[in-house]
């Protein structure tokens, strides 16, 4: 059976069988879950993954798809726990090979690519056509498009463009048996039937293989300014963002709030002093201009923006900032959030949420949450950072002596910032999604007509589950 | 059998039997259609919504839902050609009960509206808490949200926002089974599975009928700058887009392309004289400032403009122009756009096509598609305008001396147009649907895949055809 299902594989496709590679390939992206699989697929062409599909459908074998393997929620790579016979009817479907950017149109401002471009050589082509790509993760070196919008990535700039969802147009799309549908159309109008797209978008792989898309490139921005403000209280972050909000209109594009001590653990661990005192939240933005300008117009919007940091600092709301005066400022300070995630690792990492909320429900459900932790945990310590602008927060807790502290109690304070989350309206899954980590924890949560619903799509697309089964959603075999 | 769905609907909602009103609610928006109905129900709450799906199902009527009854393409009414028996089991579902603006949350940026709410009402209510709902068309007066959502309707500011389907982040739908589908979250981030609300916005309500809605609000601009210019020539539309909007980014609000017929017709329906020697081509955008400024920043970007202006005169893409000075300006030169379709329709209408293409093949469509026209039809007039920005036009044909010229041929020319949009990797149904109007078109030129699977999405949801049958897309009974 494997034989026969490798022979036709090898025909169809570029196949690695290398038992180390086959491994390598398995160990989920944040090196914990070390899968099984039979074997890795590389396709080079629409045609050659529609034939992959069919000659999977027709041996009932799982075909796990995946890009750059960056998964958080261990989404892009096979179940540790398969038995033998599972592991042989097993298959990683790898995009690398479905890696050419087939257009730019900078009239139309889109992209047209395969699945397997890596989201920073695209971020690049546009650029290079005076585009900008404005999705932008910390792995954009390895992720790849396909993943990006199978997991409907978020990052740093959703505040302004969106997550992926918002900037995709067109898709291509193997079915579970082999099919191909073609929604490859470059439109930001378009009513003329259901939208599929959005159903694969955010699927992560479960409802169908995601061969090419059409993205939306964006104007580039001339300048960007960078803040980097101390807040007076947490409670303080809602009044600076309605004000830049207010003031910027859609120029204000990323918005993060940063604890004290994530701050401090990427300050030590990279050498750096404080640029001014901290105080327990501090907040990082940037602002953008577009077009022609003049020193005048240049120095009126600084003026402006002064006066309104000037009100805010006499107000109490902020306690002091820095402003960036070039781009490699901006740089510099935006390293400081980039590093955070390295820097917390090295440090013995700590159990880790991507939770988002009401951006209204944010200062309490931080300030209730904490209370709840320590109440319960007195040794914990949260390491709280995240998109503000997006409700998004990675809500993670460390221990005050040690990270094994909080590793020790890791289910009870999950269901602890759970429970809080969505008791706050939120989601317990905001911009990682759902993977293998994260389908009992929906399954204890979600509402049942939802959960029923996704069942039902499910059998719809993929009734023989053979398309990355037991991620997103479980579905009776 | 009648009877009995009648008590049974009497005693969940309010209901409505008067055969005159029934007549009435039953002819389509555009007074063409007169559909066959046997009462009007109109729930005022989930509950009863609920109630009545359970009631209909139960005993296999049609339920017709119901906004503003503003369709273009007989969405939203029943079918003329019911048998009498159909017609007796055939439900106009009405929102209008339905109408409560619940919550703004001016942190979040976010509403909360029940599905009957007139988009006008809503509109204004943000403004009233600062904010904007940015979605704004001819029929905003008596276009209500549930609607809204269920086209996903366009409209002018598109290009900056998005169709309503970026504006909506949470909805409630009830099914076709009675069950209630909550998916109200006000989240901008959450990947906690399948992303269910997308398949009902456009869904022209075969899918489910939506009740509730948590919506986008926007920041407010200060004020917004008009711009009325006339181009040298149609291929000039793309400088001058592709410039402004490397000038402005997303201040680029609005941008709409007008040919010289319609806005001949509006001007000498409206006794006004044109505001500059007109050309063939004529664009109207609108760009927008935000929060404080002072008159050194205005008159600074103020200079900007007219020097980017000044340029593209100097190259002859722009020939003439007029700048709004105030907002009575700006209303002043949108009255002109505003006006197109009311003074067309006094003058005899034509043949309307709701199409888009890529922003980048728009000019030669428009070209290749007229001279196709003018070749086969000589006596045939385009009436063209609409969205560049969006890449959406409404293509419409009158004829030179009359307008029953383009009645007359309307088949072969509707032909003509759509064969040219679809070669053109274009849409038949931009932004006003599919109904009834499109849906053999639809058959005639969609994709198998993409009808098969849409087909297959309506049986998972619907599996007895109740809700809306005969829209979008046609299912074997």
């Amino acid at each position: 059976m494997s034989d026969d299902l490798l022979g036709e594989l090898r025909r169809a496709a570029s196949l690695v069988t290398d038992p180390d590679r086959v491994r390598e390939a398995s160990l989920d992206g944040r090196g914990r879950r070390q899968g099984r699989a039979l074997a890795i697929v590389r396709p080079a062409s629409t045609e050659e993954t529609a034939e992959v599909l069919k000659i999977c459908a027709r041996h009932r074998a799982r075909v796990i798809p995946q890009g750059g393997n960056t998964s958080n929620v261990e989404g892009a790579t096979p179940d540790p726990d398969l038995t033998d016979r599972e592991a042989a009817r097993t298959i990683l479907l790898q995009t690398h090979r479905l890696n050419r950017i087939l257009e730019i149109d900078p009239v139309n401002n889109t992209a047209v690519v395969e699945a397997g471009v890596v989201l920073a050589d695209l971020q690049r082509a546009a650029r290079e056509a005076g585009r900008i790509f404005p999705l932008s993760l910390a792995a954009e070196g390895s992720a790849r498009i396909g993943g990006v919008l199978a997991t409907n990535a978020g990052g740093v700039h959703v505040l302004r463009y969106g997550s992926a969802r918002s900037l995709v147009l067109g898709l291509e799309v193997v079915l579970a048996d082999g099919r191909v549908l073609n929604l490859m159309r470059a439109l930001r109008k378009d009513n003329s039937g259901y939208d599929l797209r959005d159903l694969f978008v955010g699927s992560e792989g479960t409802l169908g293989v995601i061969t090419k898309a059409i993205l939306k490139l964006e104007p580039a921005p001339r300048a960007r300014r960078t803040l980097l403000l101390a807040l007076g209280r947490l409670a303080d972050v809602e009044t600076l963002f309605t004000r830049l909000e207010a003031h910027c209109g859609p120029a204000l594009e990323a918005f993060e709030l940063i604890g004290r001590a994530p701050l401090e653990t990427v300050l030590s661990a990279e050498g750096r002093t404080a640029p001014f005192e901290l105080t327990d939240w501090t907040v990082l933005t940037d602002i953008c201009t577009y077009g022609d300008t003049s020193d005048g117009q240049d120095d009126a919007r600084e003026a402006a923006l002064e006066d309104l940091l000037t009100d805010l600092m006499a107000a109490g709301a902020v306690t002091a900032g820095i402003l960036s005066r070039s781009e490699a400022d901006a740089q510099s300070l935006w390293a400081l959030r980039e590093g955070i995630p390295g820097a917390v690792k090295r440090a013995g990492g700590n159990v880790k949420h991507d939770v988002s909320v009401p951006r209204s429900r944010l200062v309490e459900t931080i300030e209730r949450t904490c209370a709840l932790l320590t109440e319960h945990f007195p040794q914990c310590a949260p390491s709280i950072f995240g998109h503000y602008g997006d409700g998004n927060l990675h809500f993670n807790i460390g221990g005050v002596d040690s990270p094994a502290y909080a590793f020790e109690h890791e289910a009870q304070i999950r269901r602890i910032v759970h429970d809080a989350v969505l008791a706050a309206g939120g989601s317990i899954a905001a911009e990682h999604g759902v993977g293998a980590m994260k389908v009992a924890e929906l399954e204890r949560t979600k509402d049942a007509a939802e959960l029923e619903l996704m069942r039902a799509l499910k059998r719809t697309l993929d009734p023989d589950g053979i398309l990355n089964p037991g991620r997103v959603v479980r579905v009776e075999p």
